[in-house]
């Protein structure tokens, strides 16, 4: 078995030894004589899977005590949605950041429900290359909630910065980089993110949500959709995909087995660095469209001169064993996702890669 | 490793071959060195598994050309809720048999998005313990639509029979018997059901939905939640449980080596005779509740004459790797989960456990 190395946007690169665990144990789990996803969601087995993953998760972001963390599906697609049918009262407007295709669904979505408008919208010029500063943010200060994507996995453009609302609440959507630095959950309202990036597979969707904002949550909306509902059975209200929570919790022991969340960020800055580097250095080989300040730690995005250069590039790495570096079909390109699970070694491949064949196509 | 007999309600027992192949191939899908897990869901790869999956339900379930096949997220809860959405447009009411726990839920969820009323209710005696008969039911000519349950998990109970509405479409919900007897398609608009009992792993909900309904379905609701949606797409608007489809594929796979749906539902047909003969020819020891017109061949309950020897019965039949028996908590006593996957020498084990039991309390 050779496994290759895995760029893919989401679903996503799992830490091996999360996958190796499953494999162990999936005919037989620790002796109870079923495979976990045989197991009842309201078993002690697998109750102890839920509870220690949960657990991982809050040490692992320092989620505060006045959060709840609910393990839900749907993926941050459906979060476009629900979280306006919660926090979006009658006679309210939300603020929305628009930075990106996903951010432009989630603005979309928060029409469909409520009242919505832009604070902020980097994609006038027709791509978004850049996230806005703190003062191009044109603020309501009685929105219900700030919403924005920390960051953009199609455009390549991350939030470096923390931005600054006042006591208007903040929505986070980190789907692709949730846990791959610390966060000032004082700002925060509510942060989501499909797990299908940086905690595990695909069919789980983490929400924390401030226990206040929880309680005064929106009724009117039926109540499987309520986070009250989810906050009161610890995510059990309805049965829980139990496999993607187990893989989340091997994915968060690897977490641990890293050093946490500190000692990943370290990684990934080297990561990206030396990603960031082969393209600045290529003498404009590789062309990387992003304002530098905006950069993405977790999607590098760049050109080639063509696009038949780019596919002869994409055709190449596949060949070398270098998956997934295939642009969003919106933008085209390159793009090397570099996620958690994503190892420097594989990274330092993609680099040597990189100037083999700029040296030969140059 | 040794393999317990699970009688689990749901998640419940997957075939053992649609387990070993997905721990097999965990690291390295078919060769392509990442995990089926960690491919995108709009890959190739994974694409193929996608399609064997969908025409192998319809093989497998004979899904009209006329109907959508999709496989969503959020568990047949969330259909409670996406059904009226959908289908419930403003100034009509649906019809609901209430039949039982999840019924009542459904019914409750309805009315949280429109107008429903009951068309029959078998709880009025404090205890769902059959279905209504045709004639009982009270049918509102002009209702969107009427909504059953053909299996009621908790309460033991199933219909075996089509109930007749005129031009009424049919909304079912199949979570606990699907495909485990021939469907006749021509009453139904819609099915629905969580894969996590017949068809796979929790997680995935399976959609089956008359295209006319999917075109002429609600647009004053959220994108995402919209039929036509992710009937669009073929279930993928949006990233899907990859890993979920993959086993529903593996399962359909040993569907298909069983012989298919009516091979199961002779094997299911004999599976329940053998626990229903031990309850009625135990002399009293075991009572069944329900009506023998309305007891179900997936779910099979009964009582002893005290709690306490009940779970002395639990206990014992643990002890013999006899797993997941003990009754729902809202009714207690003892349950036995008859699924497809369930093997027929599983349940001949079960059977003389409850005989020497019996032998030994009676």
């Amino acid at each position: 078995m050779t496994r290759v190395a895995n760029f893919n946007p989401g679903p996503a690169a799992l830490p091996l030894s999360a996958l190796e665990l499953a494999r162990d144990e999936l005919l037989d789990f620790e002796g109870s004589g079923m495979s976990i996803l045989e197991h009842s969601h309201r078993g002690p087995v697998y109750m102890k899977v839920h509870e220690e993953a949960t657990a991982l998760f809050r040490e692992h972001a320092r989620v505060p005590a006045e959060f709840d963390v609910l393990f839900l599906q749907g993926g941050a697609s459906q979060q476009f949605a629900v979280v306006p049918m919660n926090l979006l009262h009658a006679g309210q407007s939300a603020d929305y950041a628009l930075t990106g295709v996903w951010a432009e669904k989630a603005f979309a979505e928060a029409k469909n429900v409520g009242t919505a408008r832009k604070a902020a919208d980097t994609g006038d010029n027709g791509r978004y290359t850049r996230v806005p500063t703190q003062s191009e943010l044109d603020l309501d200060p009685k929105a219900a909630y700030f919403h924005y994507a920390t960051n953009n996995t199609v455009m390549g453009t991350q939030f470096h910065y923390a931005p600054e609302t006042g006591s208007v609440p903040q929505v986070l959507d980190m789907s692709s980089d949730i846990l791959s630095y610390p966060l000032d959950w004082s700002r925060i309202g509510l942060v989501y993110a499909g797990a299908q990036k940086n905690i595990g597979p695909t069919g789980i969707t983490l929400v924390i949500v401030r226990k206040d904002l929880v309680a005064s949550g929106r009724k009117d909306i039926p109540v499987i959709f309520r986070y009250a509902t989810q906050a009161k059975e610890q995510s059990l209200y309805n049965t829980i995909p139990t496999f993607g929570v187990y893989l989340v919790r091997n994915t968060l022991r690897w977490v641990s087995a890293q050093g946490g969340v500190p000692a990943l960020q370290k990684v990934n800055a080297e990561k990206a660095r030396l990603v960031y580097a082969a393209v600045d250095e290529s003498g404009g080989f590789y062309r990387g469209p992003v304002e530098v300040a905006s950069r993405s730690v977790m999607n590098a995005v760049w050109n080639l001169r063509t696009p038949e250069l780019e596919s002869a590039f994409v055709k190449d790495a596949e060949a070398r064993g270098l998956a997934g570096l295939k642009g969003h079909r919106i933008v085209g390109g390159i793009r090397a996702s570099l996620y958690n699970a994503v190892p420097l070694s594989d990274v330092q491949k993609l680099v040597t890669f990189m100037n083999e064949f700029r040296e030969t196509h140059g």
